[in-house]
């Protein structure tokens, strides 16, 4: 009977879950669920993104359900341990005993009582104050996310939550990130004393760090509102990373997954950092999770932690525990393609992309910016918009997409530049998630633009693969996630290589890109209060309906 | 028997005949004809649009014949003046007899032998060397049509065919704008001496005025190229405006029409010069005609003629003889929402006027530059190119069909000020045209970003109104243009006013249309070069396939 880990991941759109004999790594069984509700926006405000915090448990169920089925066609399986990641920052409201307060009848069908996506950009105003009381008083948390507080995490958005809904607020004991409580679940942990949260999570998203004894002190956030150092009393507990048992499993979601009660569930972690796992990363690696959006992951062997302006996250432990792990991101890249491909054009993926590939670069005569849902990195600046220039009469929806990915590449340049430059080594870049399988256009404009090889993981589900991994060593399989990674990740599947007649063209390309960042983008450039202004005016006219 | 007029009006998608009752100012009869051929272009080179000469004839034939058939099913009419307008600056090449090379079967498919369309931007070389040495050696020629030669203009053209086509420009006795070709060919005319040309074309296209005697001299001209000194030699003749008869019904053209010969047949002019005769312009008034591009025309009484920095024309005589004629325009408007609603997003005008109509100004947050075809005015270079920026993923089609609509109002109040700034009166603003007749949008928006009124002209087809107004006066039924007009133009038909909550938002919404214009217009904008180097990779780019 093969001795199996069983990885659960819960992305933007489904979970996914993984059964990973640990002595092959072969995946014996693979399943994906969606959430019922889907993710909830709001009409009148494009920033709000929410999703049902009980999808995620039952999708977790039903994936993880399926999968063992799949597996077990071909026998029986011993599983050894469970893994999770999940999105991140979305924190959602519990009770004390971390039940979700979306599930009481009181709250149901309110959204601030939902979890708060990593998309959902809402608390643009409080990650600003956040950013400036920082700045102020706490220069050290800002070294550490890149020198702004985002909008898309945690502080930020129980802030906004406690201004915006008091009621739900005053009624929640805690607010988790979502893989704290997916794995709460899994544990049965009654409060957050028997729960070991994602060193991984806190530390990228809410400021948590060795450093400073934990989560931000009470009298920073006293001087934000005297709410948030009370419910950061109430937070105290253990963290860990990933790979660290966080508890049993406990028998209502053995009984949803169809397992036994009793195996370990490693503590959680967001879904790119294990992505990054699973696609094998090592020190001198650079990991691109290609999904809606996309995180840069790097793993580093040091003492000191180095501050890098505009990089969301150095966090110790967090990807690799023993290595700092470094995390940045473009904030739309899958998503931007689904604008153009069916949001704009409605010609879809493949007609665009089968097009766009064999148009020779700089053809269309067309730059974007890849602002769409702002910039992450490195400008950390929610509120800068898309830009295209360049548009003809005769510009055609496909070249408007070659222009998107292009954009994507580009954005990806100044982050990679950026990280080097910091200290970071990234000499090789791996690619993984949904876009690196599915889509050569965006691998080759990526390996054209960055002028080096972009490999291709070799797992496909790479997220899931390193949630497992994280369960294999939660239940003590293997010594360290190093280790698992050696026997468990298989090697780069394909690599992309620099075409040597787009590289000079794309050269000219990004300059012409990085004037247009530099003008749009930081709030001292020539236009960059243009982007600002269009969405004051924006908020007014809505306002105003 | 009513007494008539047959105004031709050859527009760039197909030709309109209108017969006009003379002592009603009635339509008796109307009709349309496309051209056989449409317009060709080129896969390889955006820039270049031409048509066929004999599509011209044809469809002026067809149109003509099928709107006196209308206009006899109420009785016979007695048709006493024929009045023609065409496109313009639209050069073809044609033999001693005025006969067009693309008629003779060794240059029938050859593209430099059609009719060079006024949105054909394939010159834009030879325009900037005529701006330069005009610059250098003619600065009086650049004040009159704002300081440089437009790439549609006739000699730009003609030069560029001079250096692309040899074969065709050796063939070429001469080259005739499309409204003197065809009046060429109404009348018979067998040579150029026979031909008085239009002043309005030679004049807004050619640099032909009365204060250098005529055409560009000869020692200028041969500082281009010495053939083009010798072109010049051969089109010496008569220039008169339209309204002077250029000579009797031909027996051929007759036959077509369905005419007795001898009808005295008008000098030729350009649409959008008629259209304002058609609309009612005055003295004081500013005549936008909307269509694939839109011509803003204006009169004024004057006796020296100003200088506007990036007016396309400043021509006496060019509209309403005794007036000066002042011609600015932007280079694409209709054609710009074709792109929106028909080649990118495929939802078609109708749905997306209906859904953009609903939105109040700045709701979007979108901003756009109306430049995908180049700025014809104030900037007057063809290589400037579309640009939108506030784009979100939550951008729909119909937002960006908007924000277009809008840019198209902003530049349109860029060269309103220009206009009255450079003293020409704009007391009242009237609309005509295709969009002025279809899009209350548009007018909407216009009014609102103008902060003032827009008429719209009381004729459907102001174009043809206004050839049939100069081919009645031609005929000898009014003593001059403006007497016609005054029995013949109905009173505007209806009137947008401006709203009174949308005026301030366009207010700002304007000052950052005029940043980015100014950042990314003039070559020493901030990003000035920014179009112009994404143009010069892409024409790498295509050279290379």
């Amino acid at each position: 009977m093969p001795t199996a880990a069983l990885g659960l991941d819960l992305g933007t759109q489904s979970a996914r879950a993984l059964v990973v004999d640990l002595a092959t790594g072969t995946a014996l069984g693979a399943a994906e669920a969606p959430y019922a509700r889907g993710t909830r926006t709001d009409p009148h405000d494009p920033d709000v993104a929410r999703q049902h915090p009980l999808d995620h448990l039952a999708a977790a169920g039903a994936a993880g359900r399926a999968a063992l089925a799949a597996a077990r066609g071909q026998g029986p399986v011993d599983v050894v341990g469970i893994g999770v990641d999940t999105t991140g920052s979305t924190p959602l409201p519990v009770d004390a005993r971390l039940q979700p307060l979306a599930g009481d009848p009181r709250f149901a069908d309110d959204p601030a009582a939902w979890a708060w996506l990593w998309k959902d950009h809402s608390a643009k105003a409080e990650a600003a104050e956040i950013t400036g009381l920082a700045r102020e008083r706490r220069p050290h948390y800002l070294a550490r996310c890149g020198g702004t507080y985002s909008s898309e995490w945690y502080w930020a958005k129980v802030l906004h939550a406690r201004r915006v809904a008091p009621r739900v607020f005053a009624a929640a004991h805690a607010w988790l990130e979502c893989c704290d409580f997916v794995v709460a679940w899994l544990t049965g942990a009654a409060g957050l004393a028997a729960l070991p949260r994602s060193v991984c999570a806190a530390g990228h998203k809410g400021l948590h760090a060795p450093d400073w004894a934990g989560l931000p002190d009470a009298e920073f956030l006293a001087g934000l509102d005297p709410s948030l150092a009370g419910l950061r009393a109430r937070l105290e507990g253990p963290f860990a990373p990933a790979g660290r048992s966080a508890g049993r499993l406990a028998a209502a979601p053995a009984a949803a997954l169809g397992l036994a009660p009793g195996i370990p569930v490693s503590v959680g972690a967001l879904d790119a950092h294990l992505g990054a796992v699973g696609a094998g990363i090592a020190e001198g690696d650079l990991v691109k999770v290609l999904g809606t959006s996309t995180c840069d992951m790097a793993v580093a062997r040091l003492d000191r932690l180095p501050g890098i302006e505009g990089i969301s996250g150095i966090v110790r432990d967090s990807i690799v525990p023993g290595l700092v792990g470094f995390e940045a991101g473009q904030s739309a890249v899958g998503d931007l393609f689904d604008w153009c491909a069916l949001g704009l054009s409605g010609a879809g993926h493949e007609a665009l992309q089968h097009e766009a590939a064999r148009m020779p670069p700089g053809a269309s005569g067309l730059l974007a910016l890849d602002w769409h849902n702002g910039n992450r990195c490195v400008l950390v600046d929610p509120e800068l918009s898309g830009l295209v220039v360049g548009l003809s009469l005769q510009t055609r929806p496909a070249e408007l997409y070659r222009a998107l990915v292009e954009a994507t590449a580009f954005g990806a340049r100044v982050i990679l530049e950026r990280l080097v430059s910091g200290g970071v080594p990234a000499r090789r870049l791996i690619a993984c998630g949904g876009i690196a399988q599915k889509s050569p256009l965006v691998l080759q404009v990526l390996a054209d633009v960055l002028a080096r090889p972009v490999l291709v993981a070799g797992a496909g589900e790479t997220c899931a693969l390193g949630a497992a991994i994280c369960g294999a060593v939660a239940g003590g399989w293997f010594p360290d996630v190093t280790t698992a990674q050696r026997s468990l990740c298989p090697a780069p599947a394909r690599a992309y290589a620099p075409d040597p007649a787009s590289v000079p063209v794309y050269e000219r390309l990004h300059r012409l890109y990085q004037r247009l960042h530099d003008a749009f983008g930081p709030r001292r450039g020539a236009l960059g209060d243009v982007m600002k202004e269009l969405l004051a005016v924006r908020a007014l006219a809505r306002r105003a309906t």
